[in-house]
């Protein structure tokens, strides 16, 4: 096996995982980022976006259950649902999932991603790209919630790459006073914050500026076998402070009103309810 | 940079991690094994075993406190431990910390791990090896527990290499008897059960065989940085089911008296208590 047969993600420059390749299936450069997608021999068909792990089809329920069932049950009855990125539609999927959506608008700015999904991870989506309640938009989500309605959307999930590159922008000041003014009263927005053993600063930065536009900050876990590095955090900013403490019970039952109990790999009420249990070694980088 | 500067975990023959090293410090081969110790740029000193990561300095934290304050705290009052493998001293140092442990008898098959523990990884064990509770025998952990009288420990923590190589024999029918007969009567056993997302046969197997000796027979979870994959399992084994539904109160008034609460960078009561509700993917590897 020559050393050819490999590719080696460039994530972090001193340690890293590292996948056999059966077959490169894409690699294109895009107005954004170079894109490729793999058929590895461990996890199923792999994108990488600049050389850093996306997605992959062996592990995609961690990080997309975690990352749409926790707000959306939290809240409990959220009509309107931003996604910003998630072009693969992993995280469409999952919010269709649930009967209280009523419409879910999902604003990719790398039209080649969905182009790219569609055509080689056609099972991380489903069906989800043809529902009537799914309007997906191929441009910049920063735009676009500088210009929707005060008060129009329930959840924002961001799935964005890390805050280097085409993600950057949505990690700053303009994108999350935007988010906090779209939001409904009860809304929350969802961003994934890196793995904090090693990028500690993604965690702790991005908590400090969401925390000058709403009044509840705080980040719950995920272990996503390919986000290397244990526990990955998903950052949390909203104006009710009950909706991240509520008991496994009450969230069971919603999830099982909204049909999601039974469909998920990862996710379970005890676990939803446990995510927010910091370890010390990431809490300390939240704020006080 | 050279690709010779790095060190490939071989632990997975299609999929893992790899380490830039700044400097090699050992690379023994003992009667059992091939031992290296290098200094990473990324997670302090790393210990390699047959070419499969054990420890790093930088997050040997999580494992060695979920493997040893998890069943020490659920025990609630355990005066003799008896620990297998574990040659880094990381274990036995976290036993020790617990002030209600009269004696920590560990044995490890090889003298050479302990050896070299000492000079490039004294920081693991700290003061441990001096302690006078400490019994530290290098020896064969299939023999000590064949000898071993009846109920003569209160708990056993197994900290070893994978079923493969010289770990094999600790995850046998007759090491679980033995174990089974020499622990008392609210005694339990914990044991490293590997990554499900990659090595889901460990912990069904040893889930099975140590069903035929103990009547509670479980797991929990424990995100290790560095043992790549998402949740590792930590396999638990025990007569009495009580000793892991015990409510965080509980688990924090324990880890009060004991002189644990606020030691710890991974381990809280929280995290403790819910270490036991485990995502689907996994739980379905247990015996019903």
């Amino acid at each position: 096996m020559t050393t050819d047969s490999w590719i080696n993600e460039s994530l972090y420059p001193n340690w890293g995982q590292r996948f056999l390749v059966k077959r490169e299936l894409a690699r294109v450069q895009s107005d954004f980022q170079d894109i490729v997608i793999f058929e590895s021999t461990s996890h199923g068909r792999v994108m990488v976006l600049d050389g850093v792990i996306q997605i992959t089809e062996g592990d995609e329920f961690v990080y997309q259950e975690m990352l749409t069932h926790v707000p959306l049950l939290a809240h409990g009855a959220a009509k309107n649902v931003l996604i910003i990125g998630a072009g693969d539609g992993g995280v469409l999927r999952r919010v269709l999932q649930h009967n209280t959506v009523e419409r879910a608008v999902m604003v990719e700015i790398d039209g080649e991603v969905i182009r790219l999904s569609k055509e080689f991870l056609p099972n991380i989506a489903g069906n989800a790209w043809t529902d009537p309640r799914a309007d997906v938009i191929v441009g910049d989500g920063i735009d676009y919630v500088k210009r929707a309605p005060d008060a129009s959307f329930d959840a924002i999930i961001v799935d964005s790459t890390d805050p280097i590159g085409v993600g950057e922008v949505l990690f700053t000041d303009e994108f999350y006073q935007n988010c906090a003014r779209i939001l409904t009263p009860r809304g929350l927005i969802v961003n994934q914050c890196g793995v904090p053993a090693m990028q500690a600063d993604e965690l702790r930065d991005t908590s400090l500026r969401r925390r000058k536009f709403f009044p509840h900050v705080t980040a719950y876990v995920a272990a996503v076998p390919t986000y290397v590095g244990g526990f990955m955090t998903l950052g949390w900013a909203g104006k009710d402070p009950s909706l991240t403490a509520l008991p496994a019970d009450t969230i069971r039952a919603r999830a099982e009103a909204t049909g999601i109990l039974g469909t998920t790999h990862y996710w379970t009420p005890e676990i939803h309810a446990g995510a927010f249990n910091l370890p010390p070694y990431i809490a300390k980088h939240l704020p006080a």
